[in-house]
């Protein structure tokens, strides 16, 4: 067997190796919500594109409003209004104003709105009673993305807010990575969740949980079902399941026999493994190298090593294939004192608890502690274990 | 005008008032990822039915191994094999053990496992240099998750723990709840992406934002399109809108004009206004209501404005009208100063940092901040302001 490697090792190791490429399909902006860009994505023009004002007022050149107060108000005349989704047709020189409204562009000669509050109003003349500052009230040109900056780079998951910007600037199109991903779960005992149970079975937890989170993620995971522990049958699905994606995840019981199995495929496939264990709990019996140019993963049967493992490792893995950033981890107080071991590093489930992270103990075959916590606790290698109060970092699941 | 009201007495109102109900829908395991559950679910039966082992070893009676030590060790006679998958048919007495594996159940007898690596088989006797607690390597009946004990309540969120936890129990499919919510932008000067800007116009964001969210959430919506400051295609649209969905959100222009005409539509529908401005910035120019049993908001049309108004309003207000809980807020430091008025609730556009959270300044029309960040910071209504340092309500978008 070979040396079990720290986590980080591991990633390092199956991102170097061999060539992933994903195909990509252009869809709907809205379809695109959570996928990951296929390409960088540039502003096609400064947002705004001229100064707008971001108030219903009166735009001025600010120098006009200089020293002006309650006490000693200015007096601009009004040379006309432009509304909003009109073209600035107008020009204004010191002494004059022109109504505006939220959103409408400033006239030439303006750089700056007062709002209608400090303002009076009558037959062509208004009073101001305020000051501005250039720029205040004003939205420039480029202020809220400038043309050419990158929207989205290579790899970037598609958030809300980059929604938004994408349709500021006029797209209602954008290319996605297709990241097909297969999922099997592996086991003589083991049977497809909706089929009667037969007693002493259990049913397939790993193909969910692992599908979720890839989805999650922005793949385009796919199950294909339960394999028995029978070489030929296993064969025929990993066909299928290479053939159908560009990376393949099995998860089979943890026993050693279960780990022949995966080992024997990659064999008999002609593959690589690069990674025989990782040096995490839970998930250390994890598999994963190459067969036919594909990923392959053989994550542990148990359901809660099995996530933990898909979660620290396998998309950190694929993050640094596509070399982008991972989410956002958080760092948040321990309410409790939390033990762990030195020597490997340590993932614990826990949940957010007001205003700290509280870890949910149990063993780890039970699903019902992720399903409790949907979070992770981070216990580095060299840790023994963190007090309470102490600020830990934490994985979403 | 209606007094503005604080954020919390609108949800209050809008949550009391009429009537809502969601039709609901079937859906395969993996399609209800993220959506509402339409009806409590419990777990059918014991999880595990019976006590599993959760490691490679050998089922005993812990009695049995009472003050044993590597120098002292017991010898146990081994009456028999469980396998994985297999029913315990094989019972134990004192002074007997049976092999069993990660998974395997229990025979009638024992209550412990100890592990292989402290045991040593020969010729039917088996040499064990530990002692055990009782319970030790053993998932007991129910104890993952007990028969009866709710998966999922009304309204909640399936999560990747909880589809996990579905499939376990056998279910492979789930009733959603179908929240239809149609979304309209409205404004001459307002263009749906992907047709050629028109100079003075811009492109619609509203639509994109609110989409984004709510789909995020868990509801079903769709996106009407772009519709003129005009009485008659308002109407046109708000019937359509009404007779499709459930809610109906509408944005707009946050200028006076714009308020009008969506005030006209509920008077035109015969519908009833509740809330008229919110006391939140940005998003005060927030109107909400019934029409035909169906409830309207009237969302700013200031991008930012919009999306915190849908975020902090929209969203809480369907939380309650489920009696469901929001989403996990995070309490993080500050990493600056956050001035900010006394008197208003504000949320302050913010991206995670390192450890804590960090404001992105900038104009509320710039929805640049939202795509930048992700993340609101919330300063109620009677803090005027943070210190770096302080641990501030972070809400994610």
């Amino acid at each position: 067997m070979r040396k079990v490697i720290s986590r980080e090792e591991g990633i390092e190791l199956l991102s170097r190796e061999g060539e992933v490429s994903f195909k990509s399909q252009s869809l709907p902006l809205i379809n695109a919500l959570g996928k990951r860009a296929a390409s960088q994505v540039k502003a096609p023009f400064d947002l705004p594109e001229l100064p707008r004002s971001t108030r219903d007022g009166y735009a001025v050149n600010h120098l006009d409003l200089k020293g002006v107060s309650e006490s000693m108000p200015a007096y601009l005349t009004l040379v006309g209004e432009i509304r909003i989704g009109e073209l600035p047709n107008i020009s204004i020189s010191l002494g004059e104003a022109v109504k505006v409204f939220t959103g409408s562009y400033l006239p030439k000669g303006a750089d700056a709105v007062v709002m209608d509050e400090f303002v009076e109003e009558s037959h062509g003349i208004i009073q101001v009673y305020r000051s501005v500052a250039s720029g205040e009230n004003v939205l420039g040109k480029g202020e809220d993305w400038p043309k050419e900056m990158p929207i989205l780079s290579f790899g970037e998951k598609i958030t809300v807010g980059k929604v938004g910007l994408l349709a500021a600037c006029g797209f209602d199109k954008v290319k996605v990575l297709e990241i097909k991903i297969g999922i099997a779960s592996t086991g003589n005992e083991v049977l497809s969740p909706g089929v009667k149970l037969i007693p002493g079975k259990i049913y397939d937890v790993n193909s969910f949980t692992i599908y979720s989170l890839l989805k999650n993620w922005g793949a385009d995971p796919w199950i294909y079902g339960v394999v028995p522990d029978d070489l030929s049958k296993l064969i025929q699905a990993l066909e299928e399941l290479l053939s159908e994606s560009d990376i393949v995840v099995l998860s089979g019981g943890s026993s050693i026999g279960a780990h022949d199995y995966t080992k024997e495929l990659f064999r008999r496939f002609g593959g690589q493994i690069i990674i025989e264990g990782i040096n995490i709990s839970p998930g250390r019996p994890t598999i994963a190298g190459w067969i036919k140019g594909k990923l392959v993963f053989g994550l542990p049967g148990h359901p809660v090593s099995s996530v933990v493992s898909a979660r620290v490792f396998l998309i950190p893995t694929l993050e640094k294939i596509l070399k982008v950033e991972g989410d956002n981890l958080l760092f948040l107080p321990l309410l409790v004192n939390l033990p762990s071991k030195l020597g490997i590093e340590e993932f614990v489930c826990a949940s957010l608890n007001g205003r700290g992270v509280m870890p949910i103990w149990g063993k780890s075959g039970a699903i019902g502690r992720v399903a409790r916590g949907g979070f992770l606790i981070r216990v580095p290698e060299d840790v023994e274990g963190y007090r309470e109060g102490e600020v830990v970092e934490v994985w979403s699941i």
